[in-house]
């Protein structure tokens, strides 16, 4: 059991889905360093001006307010920040003169959004960013840089198959010019982005609300409905018969994103290019990703973002980025409910010293603690009961061996008892940490990989 | 530089002290997870009945409201946590049904205070906690435990040298018992606590008001002024010709603390019997604990806790507990600050792959590619600039190596060049992950040891 009783909106694990948390997240920091991204953590709070600089009304700010402080002090206008990129471009923005650029990092934090709770939504949430930031320009092999890390850190989850879908905004926005679509084009944007929700004919509905002819309307749902794995998508696009040259430049970047996808990883590429995907935030200028994992397209997307020009608003210098977020409570969330990631054990307990008696608790914490200095996560028992007792305490933790006065060592899952020397005995290697598995269950087939972290 | 300009009272620090930050956290982690602490993230948010269920109103918690909700909906009554403590309580009382006890868990999450900010105090800050909460009884040995694994977790760090001051409420309240100190216990508590402080003479007159006689007052500051480091306190208090049964047990208590840090640590025990330390904190009810680091006592305690019975506040169960918690901020903070602890480099990275032309960057992928599944972090030169750019953006961040095209490595402090392989090459230990040093002055003398994370 993996979920613990809660407040609606902000979930909370039990032990277990504690320990696939913290091994998630601890793998996460690893891929994202092994990669040169810098970890960064930005303060939770920023002022509402900031929070609401891209308008993200949307977003349900939740506001601070000190339980004994007056209304009109000065810190009534601090909000908890909303999503992890608004507070980085900030954070760049504040000591642009002390960073070294291009500047890539990392930030795992939680973000809050005062929203209805559903699945995969919450009030609270853990989410994992990369970005890199250049002064100037940013060359444009990060487009396909951050979401290829993104994919490989993904990929070292125990979790389901999933693709990234990418497309570059200078695409739609292209087209509508080479069709000659007048009016808002943010409004197009959103009304494509509803797509696969409420269906062609809707959407064709709202493009025509927004200006659009009929025929205009069909040349953008066409345009959506492109989706190739490979570069073909710009003969797709051509043949809509539209020519603008801010269409050619968005064709020839997302296919340099694809083209690196499949330069590194081959048919393994996680890019699939799908011109229907926008991105509802404002901040996007050109590529922009989507990820949905298979067997939970409900969610919507786990691990998304795209590359923003303006965000960071230097006075002088233009600081053009691009970054991904992945959904950290987003994918564990359902998959902890549902039993489909688990830890091997709810403790990282793998050895437990028995004690023979309270006077003896001393001896027992030495041995524990030669045990600990080769790395082997220890307890002493808390009791001097009888021993049955003992080994029962391990077992309902799933801690596979107690050590007993006298220097031996019992596997209890086998029962085989052997003598060992507490400065030289190691455990397997698969019984000493935790692992977090994706169990196979009949349904799930022999395709999914008993994958360990 | 570590520390990054920002609002006051919410600090951030520049990506090498983000490092260090990041590489103290993960140290903490392996301590805990080595002693069998299991993982703990609770919800930042509590109900403001949780918060203020013990009166703790002088921590000044910051009320949450959405900014776009009705002045009256449910949400108003949420506040941040203000410590770890409190939450982790809930979360017992949440989930006692479904938890293994004796239950020990770890918590490393910020907390808020809306108090006024000041060195060691802020108003964002990060703990790192240490709990076991048993059901029913808790067994005495615990109380030992928990602060020789938070000194064991400190004392890897490379901060400066620290005691752990312990005291037992029981002692005080036994005394004030013993010599028929009338009224609120508490008051008397709290005149003590600020003996460092205000000095005797100013405590006397708090403890006179508080209704004790001059006679009375002056055991009180006779029986604060006790401080040993052995069990030698024991008789020190019974000089004072005080008897009461509470004081014996609190007596008998604390001597066990001390015993078992001589049993495990020997004269490096990190305990000394400190009989005026009481802690601000109504929840605590036997041994209780403070930290200070030498040279940086006016920043008050740094590792602080103890045993509490009645926080958990099961129905029909007690669920007596004991904790420690250490504030990672406030230690952390004024040594970054004074370039007291240092990461070697700003970014994880080990090895720069040096990129010839645009066209070839995707074979600086595949080395990259190989260098980190040997786990060595790596990047791939952002531009293709001739070679001497490329060293250069190496040399300025600290990263030790260059990989050029055509497999050769250089060492660019050195400059030694030779041919190697990716796919066995290996850098030398102290040069693949980024150290964490306190990097001795001239002033700092040789006992502060240069180590290592």
């Amino acid at each position: 059991m993996s979920v613990a009783a809660s407040m609606r909106g902000f979930p909370e694990w039990l032990p277990a889905g504690q320990l696939v948390e913290q091994r998630v997240l601890r793998s996460l920091r690893e891929t994202f360093e092994l990669h040169g991204y810098s970890p960064l953590d930005t303060r939770a709070v920023e002022a509402l001006d900031t929070l609401l600089e891209k308008g993200e009304t949307d977003k349900e700010i939740y506001l601070l307010r000190r339980l004994q402080a007056a209304e009109d002090e000065s810190d009534s206008g601090l909000g908890l920040h909303f999503d992890l990129t608004v507070p980085f471009a900030r954070y760049v923005r504040d000591n642009a003169g002390k960073l070294l650029f291009p500047y890539r990092r990392y930030q795992i934090q939680k973000a809050w959004r005062g929203e209805r709770p559903q699945e995969g939504r919450y009030r609270e949430f853990l989410q994992a960013d990369i970005d890199v930031i250049d002064r100037g320009e940013l060359a444009p092999h990060f487009e396909a840089e951050l979401p290829l890390v993104a994919a490989e850190a993904l990929r070292r989850l125990p979790i389901p198959r999933f693709s990234i879908q990418v497309n570059n905004r200078k695409i739609m926005q292209g087209v509508f010019e080479g069709i000659g679509l007048p009016g808002d084009t943010l409004a197009a944007f959103r009304s494509l982005d509803k797509l696969r929700k409420i269906g062609p004919e809707a959407v064709r509905e709202l493009l025509i609300e927004a200006g659009a002819s009929r025929a205009q309307a069909d040349v953008c749902l066409s345009l959506a409905r492109i989706r190739t794995s490979d570069v073909s998508f710009v003969d797709d696009v051509r043949s809509l018969g539209v020519r603008s040259d801010l269409l050619e430049r968005g064709l020839a970047e997302l296919a340099a994103v694809l083209e690196a996808g499949r330069a590194f990883a081959g048919d393994d590429s996680p890019f699939v290019a799908d011109l229907q995907i926008t991105r509802g935030l404002d901040y996007y200028t050109g590529t922009v990703y989507e990820t949905v994992m298979e067997g939970a397209e409900s969610l919507g997307s786990v691990c998304s973002g795209g590359r923003y020009d303006n965000l960071v608003g230097g006075e002088r210098e233009a600081y053009p980025g691009v970054g991904v977020s992945i959904g950290v409570t987003r994918i564990l969330g359902p998959l902890l409910a549902r039993g489909e990631i688990v830890a091997s054990r709810p403790v990282p307990t793998c050895v437990l010293v028995a004690v023979a008696s309270e006077e003896a608790r001393a001896e027992a914490d030495r041995v524990a603690h030669m045990l600990r200095a080769r790395r082997i996560p220890t307890e002493v028992s808390p009791t001097a009961a009888r021993y049955g007792r003992q080994i029962r305490y391990a077992d309902q933790r799933g801690i596979p061996f107690v050590w007993f006065p006298g220097n031996e060592v019992r596997d209890i899952r086998s029962g085989a008892q052997v003598p060992a020397d507490p400065a030289t005995w190691m455990p397997p290697e698969e019984d000493r940490e935790v692992s977090i598995t994706a169990p196979v269950g009949p349904a799930a087939g022999e395709e999914q990989a008993r994958e360990q972290l």
